[in-house]
């Protein structure tokens, strides 16, 4: 099929590799920047432009790989005078309704990973969740998704939504603690590395069991005096000393419950 | 060496298991319930009991591997009478010091890593930080470590607390912040294991980069529709949505103090 890209980060660079190398051609790139479209073009071909009125009309879908908030000023702008054509948005948060009235044919496409511009994503073990408006568009959406992984399953938009949520725990949080516990050795002169051994452990043991099972630590035992102490340490980092304080309290609330 | 292990817990159960592996004898284990020793002198050897004041006089180094809380209290009734023994703690928040006055010979072995009962640990590649007392209890604990250990460096007490801190935060917190995860799944009948292939790959960025440079998501770009979206999904979960809302302003925050 041939494909436009509105977008030019992280999972537009990843997508639009591996719907290219399904044999796929990527014919548009389109950023507002010329610099972001062009470093998309030249892995995944097309050319590249930063008007949003020189958008092609050439292509058989567009994929709109942008931030949830500038998705619905874009949509309109590449919808209209285009009816006939497939729209595809890849944003977790956002219904797949935003096309609603502008277009005919539209679905979602959303894998659920965090992608980066330099490490290439093996999309066949990620997982994608589609939603599609109609049988035309079902065709095309679930024929681009099956090309590249192997893990494709419908899901609506109201599921989504709570899918976004969880990955914001399980990934923007998580790495949010440990760039916390990389600041903590670092303010004592501690290289971060001493710490991946533990990181995946942690990210391993929940594959054979699940994070309840794999609590641990003083905040589950809560071991009052261990926890009071290691609040001690944070006493100049109020802001951290206050979520140490929160999750300690959550994990043992949890763990109570449990017990129950 | 003979060891005697004062714990039957998962780190007890892990690392007596690599030094008999490595050549050394446990010829007893102590815990508070007689099937928790039983259990680890069945994998690692020795007789098992569950009276402190039948604690052996013929071990060559003795083994603390309780939680910080039960240390104190236990080092005394182990120690006492056994003053040219080798006594060790694996603790991560305990001071070297807690032996002080009660033995002539001490130090820490402290393996940084989570440890279950059921999964064997490779020892060889978690980091081990040891600190001793003299060269006597030197040569006993660095040559037990390096046995099962490649990667032994010294560590003092006060740095080993900060490591001990950021080790709850990359492991206690990043499995709560799976737990929250899976939480919000199950409430919405998705399963947990669709989250796994972004667990492991945030896990493994953070061995190319740092975790400040591997931050992603809408708390990153402070995207506020997704931000007051998503609490509002935990509009039924207060705790969980305090926690969303301080998380998410302290990526912000820090996304905004690496700008400047």
């Amino acid at each position: 099929m041939k494909i436009a890209f509105i977008g030019a980060g992280r999972l537009a660079t990843n997508l639009s590799k591996a719907l290219v190398e399904a044999g796929n051609d990527v014919i548009q790139v389109y950023s507002r920047t010329m610099e972001s479209a062009q470093a998309v073009a030249d892995i995944a071909g097309g050319s590249p432009t930063n008007d949003i009125s020189k958008i092609t009309r050439e292509a058989d879908v567009y994929i709109f790989a942008v931030s949830d908030s500038v998705l619905p000023e874009l949509i309109p702008q590449v919808c209209k005078g285009r009816e006939q054509k497939v729209f595809i948005h890849t944003a977790g948060s956002m219904p797949m309704d935003v096309f609603k009235g502008m277009a005919l044919h539209y679905g979602v496409l959303y894998p659920l990973q965090t992608f980066s511009k330099d490490r290439p994503a093996d999309f066949h073990q990620i997982p994608c969740f589609v939603e599609v408006s109609d049988d035309f568009s079902a065709k095309a959406i679930i024929t681009l998704a099956t090309a590249i992984c192997d893990r494709v399953s419908p899901m609506s938009s109201a599921d989504r939504k709570y899918v976004h949520l969880a990955a914001v725990f399980a990934c923007n949080f998580v790495n949010h603690c440990y760039d916390m516990a990389a600041d903590i050795l670092d303010r004592h002169g501690l290289p971060f590395d001493i710490l991946l051994p533990l990181i995946d452990e942690t990210a391993r043991k929940v594959h054979d069991m699940s994070p309840s099972e794999a609590q641990t630590g003083p905040a589950r035992r809560y071991d009052e005096n261990v926890i009071r102490e290691q609040g001690q340490l944070l006493r100049d980092n109020p802001f951290e000393k206050d979520l140490y304080d929160r999750l300690s309290i959550s994990i043992h609330k949890r763990a109570m419950k449990q017990q129950r």
